[in-house]
């Protein structure tokens, strides 16, 4: 993939250097806008917009929609009022708001100057929906229809806006009070005769989602019913917006990557990998580290509690490492299970009880296992059944236990309303870790008498 | 969500008690196909296959598409052979070719005797695609146009075969050999005038996948293009099916729970939670339970081998859990970063020096950091100097070692071709683990001269 674009830039380099904007007009004209926009990356800022400027209106609006923020940054301050101007008329709402967003103030100013009141005002209110919220990723660009339209008019209306709607496939019918009545799809207009009324072959039964919904809800619906829209209202039914199925994908691709960031004990952060400072990476990982440092402190501290029995009996400090690590991986495994369970409203709150029954008895056969294998090899390592006894019935005991916490924790987290992906493998680690070495110490006592 | 299905059954049940099956049919007609598939699960079979009968032919199909796969077993085997036939042939060929894969053997003796021959020889086709590829998601049923059509004839084909095609919004523009030479929207066809030619309004600039690139790839494309279909074309570039943007935003999520699961060292299963049983559960995280206890066992030998040191000075052991957890910990979080950076295509193996310098500086920031809180706790908390210094060098070549491995070691899977979700936090955790406690023994009798 990489290297088709880098066979791209040297022939935009060629052109460029050859003054041959004509043929490079041309060239430019047959490619992807957004294999343009990561293009771009590889430019010198000179040569961006040398190229920039030879894109059309609506092409150059769209690849500026594709590029990178800081990136966007850099053009706009190469750019003319005006030039800026044609740019922003032609962006879709939601990618307006989103570059206002993104860049400083003074910037945002030169962005406003260009836009009109009535446009001012809509901006101002989609700024205003709190992040991670439907209304934040929803474009307020649709097809609004009546219930006593025909076909035929609906397809006159659809025709006169197409050009400026994201999407148009899906349309929307409105009552007098803008409260949404019923769908249509473009291809359900395509089938009927032209003189049939809306009413009649409109879909009454909508699925909607509220402004102030949860990104994560949306993304639950699209994944629920195959939708290539979803319709968003405020308090008063009234539709205000839609969320496009392509920025659902990307909210699904966040969301993945917040879990699997604080599955790992990072802050979740929106930036790139290679664009983040080492800096702010530490900041983000730090934080998890000396939190989870001082609770395995307390592991240090129970171990050093039954020094008399370690130096009675050396061999046993040698089973710590295994039980640690098995009991981190054990409750991993289950919190992994409950936490992607619940994202993807497999299991929910009220299955709390059957989910714990299942991991018991799933951590029952895994225990069992382990601890004979761990057995045999202790028996023929050391020749010592006693420390396999104590070793395998810890072993056992953690598992159980370990696979408690990895499905209890996230489901407490979720009744908190809170990420149960926190409740993941480090911080069950540490927990499990002080728990299986306490036991493990106690049990050696009383079975070994040492 | 799961409530309003309650009410759902319970006002079906009502209705079905009281034989009142015209209202019952008006019902279930105003109500959405999933869920009425969910709410199947919820009904007894008598009462499932009384209110399947009460559906239109193609609603009917619709909510079979929905239906988990044992369910549709048990309806299916509750069908006479006409009404089986009646289904099949109002799903798509995808879904089609998706039970078929899921039935047993007599079940699917039943369904593909209701099948043409012409269609029995397509599902064939469709049925040796490897699993996970391109070819295995994508459906045959898409528009095709012709070069020189016009697009009151393009629609004149939309009209008459909308009914039978999941999605008609992109149509696919094929030359004598099938092969794809250009995509026009129907919102395009809307906007130009009827007797304009294709040829003068389709994108020619494609983007397709071949029949046997992974599925994986195909996600890729939907996520950096906004598409809502991709054509996928064959060995000699023709046109055999496209996948649309509702199975690809499965597959992203069936993708990521299997990185979730691989990175928690779990045997991915397709299979939901609850419906695993308990035995295939222990036996997709046995496996690497195992593996891990052996390597976890192999810390425990370096420990013993260091007996005399901490049998002189057994406060050493104290530290070996906060030492183990935090390598640990700092691993998983440079593997998940990494990991999930491929996986989104923002990391490539070429950017490997470029992460592992980054990697390397986080870890000096951080490892200094967590050295001099930890070295602060020790000074306070037992008043020893010497073991404060000899834990904080562990440290910081602990944290520096662990993320460099987690940096390295899932870019070296992915270059040997394996998943480098298998590279994460398990394996890792192991390896790190011995080489800290090896670091922290010779360090500890260097310094300590124990």
């Amino acid at each position: 993939m990489k290297e088709e674009i880098m066979q791209l830039k040297e022939q935009v380099v060629e052109l460029l250097e050859n003054k041959q904007y004509s043929n490079l007009h041309d060239y430019i004209d047959k490619l992807n806008s957004q294999d343009i926009s990561i293009m771009f990356e590889e430019l010198s800022k000179e040569d961006m917009i040398r190229v920039f400027r030879l894109l059309s209106k609506d092409e150059a609006a769209e690849v500026f929609s594709y590029m990178e923020s800081d990136l966007q940054e850099d053009l706009i301050n190469l750019l003319t009022d005006k030039e800026l101007k044609n740019i922003v008329d032609e962006l879709y709402m939601d990618d307006t708001v989103d570059l206002i967003e993104e860049m400083p103030s003074n910037v945002v100013k030169r962005i406003l100057n260009g836009v009109n009141q009535k446009d001012r005002k809509l901006i101002n209110e989609l700024l205003n929906y709190p992040e991670d919220s439907a209304g934040s990723i929803m474009t307020t660009e649709f097809v609004d229809l009546k219930m006593n339209m025909t076909v035929d008019e609906a397809f006159t209306k659809i025709r006169k806006i197409a050009l400026d709607k994201e999407t148009v496939y899906t349309c929307y019918v409105l009552d007098t009070r803008r409260k949404i009545v019923g769908i249509v799809g473009v291809k359900d207009l395509l089938i009927a005769q032209p003189d049939v009324v809306i009413k009649d072959i409109m879909e009454t039964n909508i699925v909607t989602v509220n402004t102030l919904d949860d990104q994560e809800e949306v993304v639950k619906k699209f994944d629920k019913y195959d939708f290539i829209a979803l319709p968003v209202v405020d308090k008063e039914d009234r539709l205000v917006g839609i969320v496009t199925v392509d920025d659902a994908i990307d909210v699904l691709q966040e969301e993945n990557t917040e879990d699997f960031e604080i599955m790992a004990g990072i802050t979740p952060s929106e930036d790139s990998y290679f664009k983040t400072s080492i800096f702010k990476h530490a900041k983000n990982r730090i934080l998890w580290l000396l939190l989870l440092m001082i609770s395995s402190s307390i592991t240090g501290s129970i171990i050093i509690h039954y020094e008399e029995a370690f130096a009675a009996l050396p061999l046993l400090v040698a089973f710590v490492p295994m039980l640690m690590d098995t009991g981190g991986n054990c409750g991993s495994q289950s919190s992994t299970m409950i936490i992607r369970g619940m994202a993807t409203d497999e299991i929910k709150l009220k299955d709390y009880f059957k989910a714990v029954w299942k991991e018991i008895r799933i951590s029952v056969i895994v225990g069992i296992i382990l601890s004979i294998a761990n057995g045999i090899r202790i028996v023929v390592q050391y020749n010592d059944l006693q420390i396999a006894i104590v070793v395998g019935i810890t072993l056992i005991l953690t598992v159980i236990f370990s696979k408690f916490l990895g499905c209890s924790l996230p489901m407490l987290a979720k009744k908190l309303k809170l990420d149960p992906a926190i409740m993941a493998a480090p911080l069950i680690t540490t927990i499990v870790d002080s728990c299986s070495i306490f036991i493990y110490f106690q049990i050696a006592i009383a079975i070994m008498r040492i």
